[in-house]
């Protein structure tokens, strides 16, 4: 705790926080007892640094070995520290593993999930042979021929509003995979529909690496691996990009592909009104 | 064990392979009871596959936390296995922290130790404000400014033959870093004296990364480390670049720069004649 002497209770403030973190080091975002999670780590750094019990809001939840580029959290606290010092004491007292891009004063009412207007996914498939050392915990090492252009086309599928029950965990837990549990999350709609407005396949010849882009306004628990293991049916000529809609049509998670791995995962964007 | 059936004793050969390792995730190269070392993983693969008790041969011993685009072995075995089989084996068998790039049939006579020519060592300093999550295990983080001319300039006292005693982690431990233990490390002498055909900074603004890329015959015990160390002294002002000489001339190892962190050192190339 870096004490700060003051006269009487402090005035709230609203901090904005910008993180990345490796997901392979973590059990997840969201708080678990005994789990090594990103929330559970900022929390404790948090409170180390401000004195006072830390509740951070992230702009959802990412799974076990989900990484981010850029995730947006939030935190009210009555802590004095400018910003930009805390910016500093946070990666001091933070594992390297996670690292914090920004700080920033935010209006009061600002929440980093229910003001969210929309997310960037990306998601990364090697098709190189041999998977370098390096780069394991960051792709789908997948090195079997995959029809670039077919996935391409089923990826399209996804584009505009769908009910995405086909490509959620399950139907009892498709519930927004951002939202945090108990009461506030019954803000948000339990409607399975979400607005796609980006769906597309990359490729760096240079790297052998696949990237699956797809933003959206929100996305089920799930949603985006499961997308990517259809369009990776779809590449191995198992399904066709045809199939998609029918897919999503059928509401029903078993008509659709396995899900692919945590790894390949990466939130790299959330994006916020004004 | 893949078992094979054979009559009579299987001729031996030499086989050449080349290895990039993640050294964050091995206690060196060398193998140390109880302790994951990238020789010892090797070779218990190798046993496993090919039913044979395995000793490999390194091009040099790399430290903990050093890491390996590709490191040089070879291995004396009677397994018939073809080598591109092989490859494919090992990757399997192995963690994916270590790679098998190439498998190749050697000369009865290689050795990937003496027959070497040249190493070719690369350091990385990441001069960024904040280290992202996914490269912190892969580069030596130095936020402070540092004078790039300055080094480039020092970096150049390195090339030719030099006696490389004050860069050596001690008079007495500087036997050739490369060696393995007990007898056939007498076929190298102890020397001090190395030849450095090249020694330069590189920059990419991009990223900003300072890359630190020398070659030579060979190399002391940190000896990479220590020179990128007395490197960054000239680059914070501490040291000027004239200095090297004089350090290099002392032979003194408490004369020269503390030694740069294992993790930002790869060996990337081992050269062999021919």
């Amino acid at each position: 705790m870096i004490g700060i002497a003051r006269d009487g209770p402090a005035p709230l403030r609203n901090l904005r926080l910008l993180l990345a973190y490796d997901g392979s080091a973590f059990h997840g975002w969201q708080r678990q007892p005994g789990l090594r999670t990103v929330q559970a780590c900022m929390e404790e750094a948090l409170a180390r640094i401000t004195g006072e019990p830390a509740h951070l809001f992230g702009s959802g939840r990412t799974d076990a070995g989900v990484h981010a580029l850029g995730q947006v959290a939030h935190l009210t606290t009555s802590c004095p520290i400018p910003a930009g010092n805390l910016l500093k004491a946070l990666n001091d007292a933070l594992p390297p593993e996670v690292r914090v891009l920004q700080t920033e004063d935010a209006p009061l009412g600002f929440h980093a999930r229910y003001d969210s207007k929309s997310k960037l996914y990306r998601y990364r498939i090697l098709q190189a042979a041999i998977c370098p050392p390096f780069i394991w915990r960051y792709v789908w090492h997948y090195p079997y021929p995959l029809d670039r252009r077919g996935m391409a086309e089923a990826a399209r599928a996804f584009l505009g509003e769908h009910d995405f029950t086909s490509f959620a965990v399950s139907a009892q837990a498709a519930d927004d995979d951002f939202g945090d549990p108990g009461a506030e999350s019954e803000r948000k709609s339990k409607s399975m529909i979400r607005r796609i407005v980006s769906s597309r396949v990359l490729w760096s010849e240079r790297r052998r690496i696949l990237v699956y882009e797809v933003e959206g306004s929100g996305f089920l628990h799930h949603m985006v691996r499961n997308i990517v293991g259809a369009l990776v049916e779809v590449g191995r000529g198992a399904m066709e990009a045809g199939d998609m809609d029918r897919i999503l049509s059928a509401r029903d998670r078993t008509k659709a592909g396995p899900t692919a791995p945590a790894r390949g995962l990466f939130l790299v964007h959330v994006e916020y009104q004004g």
